[in-house]
């Protein structure tokens, strides 16, 4: 006959209604499903941020988290040493940039506006929100300005970004990541109106950009953690590119991370890369055997805020 | 030449981190996807919550709220005046019943065991929590207990949890809604060990259970908003039946709800009810032409304990 | 240093088009992720087909499955055998019935029109299709002319629908069950226009439906296998009531599923009944320790077909 | 009073099962829900397969197509003129690699394993497929020999590819795409093992990978296109990068596609690029407003294989 003593886990404990958010979301970790993943994320998260120095912070973005309204979070995020480097897709650097460039982002209502209205009326929409398409212009003469003073030569697109990062002020990513000495690494640059309107400069011969500079460097980076003895963690946002490019690069200097969050809403089930299991990762030697992980499956533009918000106030 | 003027929306506002979790989920209203969504349903809530007794604010729970851990979340909301009706698969109501006859929930740790481990040594899992077999055996003498006094005849769903939550204290949702005199209707009892544990009552003779009673009382209960010219709302988690009992309630007696939240992760793209807009709802007439709705489409063990507090607190 | 012989697993082969779907679906079964589901998930329905009267087999209907278009797939899976108990949402079956007394569903283009529109026009809406609300009236009227004749008495639902459907026709899932003796159990009717729509009859006191009647008809069977000692699998569409309804009556019965293929668009990772894993069903013992099953995550407008048709042809 | 006659859209027509996979497919057009857009889907890629040369035909492979056992479907497809172009992640073209220079992928039983002895064990995972980790030698050893004697020089990622497929034979992707012209395209070569493995010979200076000459490659095509007046279409597998790398070569030619099928996982509500509608993609002008669009919302490990034999055969 079975004893019910078998298990000894901890029980879950309900989660009650705080208005402080530190107090709330510690709490999740005691509940169950994705809530509890949340919780556990915040303390995994914690103990990154109170390493300092000593744990090497990545973050991938990946997916619309500047049309989403999250830019401030993740400048916060910067500021706060909660980042040490930015793996990210070209569209949401191409989007940091615009709003620097007195870009807008307006919030479509809910009632659905039909699309060939919308370029009719000179916008382009990312799902709940639409920018004017003029933006791309200004974009263009921001960043001929920004470009055209620098010296010749084969960039990494990290490199390129802490020059343009420079002339930048804070309230933007590039800008606080030049301010931050955090490089943004974009390995798919080409894949962006970023990467497009900067092809000018690169057809004039002025500048060139190398993804293998972007590689190179990522790599050394894990194998001086490694030497050093180091920690890593990364917190990963939607996947894609980002993350795998963190985590090809953790792999290639067996340099596996010790910590993981990641916010997807992709499922495990459809065998793709950016819902891949930090399990998975394992078998590939991209996070330690020990790693402490969570998969919070999410819309980031709601898990985010929460748990930036648990953790940096 | 298409005019950047055209549209002359509100701008995105980007989320800065807050500690108060009451502003900064108001604020997600100003940013973008699910976070908008999340921000709104805030606001729909709390215009329904404020209106009192003007506005009917019904509960649907399908899910496993209770084995998530948010048990206390449902009883705070019905402590704080935040519902009205219940309506509820059998299968939380039975967690909860289980939960005040000491039954207990235990946290399974990520990494996976076995099932058939789980069965041999006594326990049955809901994802990752696990809870010991013989609860049932608690749950059928407690509720022995509780259903032998009751008085022979036929009862609705809600008739029988009112009888039993009297004998209950507040710290149950059974208990609180007893209190509370929010009645608890569960259309589909037999699909439940619930509904199995109260069998042997009803082939004793002692009571019967009538849906039709519970079909009923809440057609007659939107009749009677309609009459008044009162208003309704409803909280839906997860969708399932509760979400069309309660949606078909509005239908027959033609009383359009006002208000709605739902926080399910179903999507429409399939067709079903659970994942259906509230749009869709419209053409039934179901939901008001200009009824206040927000779909949050996330684990329910995320935002509801947030969104609760950001009401509640 | 590790040995590449470690494991001895058979190899991914390689899928080729083919023209002959039978073939086609039978070597899924040695591709990945969904598809090896999909191919496993024929060889599970073969092999229940194949035993005949020694494996009752079960189906569940949840999610919009007659207006999605499968009606057809359905009733030749009872045609041929593949199907001995029916549990289904009532939706699905109101549906049938429409379809039967001469309701019409029409195929929304995708370009969206307004549900305000749409209701105005005297339509109701399911995702893509639209119906018109006067076909509730037809319903009623057909309802009326095939419940009148029922002579006075207490059903379960089973009871009343082989009633209606030995005076209909074997175009419909009702008529096709009833020809076949193939009860249909609709555990949660009273959430339903059909439950609502046999209402009047019940409040004059003509019939009554009592849902602990399709309890006992269903546990009654479970035990009745149980006690032959013969096998039971289901096939189970969307999950919800119907897939725990049949589950419960197996765990009620101590036994446990031989078979189970579920076709779902929900993860396990939620919670919820409807994605939980047949694994956490062995938990329960809903589904036997060597039970031969298969997960298919998808839209079953996509999946149903395409599998019945390489079962069925 | 509303007239029932208001719309006059066709009826859904129930799908019926046949052996016949094209019947079957055709069919599904007048189904609902995904079945419906699958349906759509194929005479979508029919009418672009029938105007052959009149029609460019891009495919973007994003996913673990290949460790998804699909190679030889796409290997079909670019045989029966399906498939003009390729914009592929790195991964799909290293197992396509992998497994030509004598890889192996095995089916790992649905009964999990310990992702650590897995590793152990000398394997790595894609959710149910292992493979061991010396095929990473065996792909390095390929690689110098298939690199070795290619000239110095700056190449694009397709003309890198297309040297080294020309030593292939057809029964890869590689080698059937340098034999019937199609370029591969890799945006973000440097995310993937293939980079890495290259990245010997970009150090030693014998070769440079220029990803600008892709996009001016793939950009330039579109210009020709425009100009030439052919129209265009696209069949794109799970999102990322070559789904908007493919769109962004359209939008920066002002030369938007006249046929989409995406076959997706993800979900337009979290406001990525992935599970991005045709219609907002509309509103970039990425696709033209009177384009044939199907978005297929599904595994493409079961959509795939049925589509591309309804297709082809």
């Amino acid at each position: 006959m079975p004893s019910n003593d078998a298990f000894d886990y901890e029980e879950v404990i309900d989660i009650t209604p705080s208005r402080d958010i530190k107090n709330l979301v510690k709490s999740m970790e005691n509940i169950s499903f994705g809530g509890r993943k949340f919780g556990e994320a915040y303390y995994i998260l914690k103990e990154m941020l109170d390493q300092g120095a000593a744990c090497k912070k990545f973050l991938g973005l990946a997916g619309a988290i500047v049309p989403g309204g999250l830019r401030k979070i993740v400048i916060e995020l910067m500021r706060k040493g909660a980042v040490d480097v930015i793996v990210s897709t070209g569209a949401n650097i191409t989007h940091d940039l615009m709003l620097s460039m007195n870009g807008k982002q307006l919030r479509l209502p809910s009632s659905r506006i039909d699309d060939i209205e919308i370029r009719e009326k000179g916008y382009f929409r990312v799902h709940d929100v639409i920018s004017p398409i003029s933006d791309f212009e200004k974009l263009e003469r921001g960043l001929s300005r920004l470009v055209s003073p620098i010296e010749e030569g084969t960039y990494a697109s990290y490199e390129l970004l802490t020059k343009i990062g420079t002339e930048m002020n804070q309230d933007s990513i590039v800008g606080m990541a030049a301010s931050k000495n955090i490089p943004i690494i974009i390995p798919a640059l080409t894949d962006s109106i970023l990467g497009v309107q900067i092809w000018p400069f690169i057809q004039q011969g002025k500048i060139a950009i190398d993804p293998y500079r972007d590689l190179k460097f990522l790599v050394d980076m894990q194998f001086d953690l490694k030497s050093k003895g180091e920690k890593s963690g990364a917190l990963i946002l939607g996947g894609g590119v980002p993350k795998n490019f963190i985590f090809q690069s953790a792999s290639v200097a067996d340099k596996p991370l010790d910590y993981l969050v990641q916010i997807v809403a992709d499922q495990p089930e459809f065998g793709g890369s950016s819902g891949a299991t930090p399990d998975e990762a394992k078998s590939w030697g991209k996070i330690g055997e020990r790693a402490n992980t969570s998969t919070i499956n999410c819309d980031f533009t709601i898990a985010l805020p929460i748990l930036a918000s648990a953790l940096l106030t």
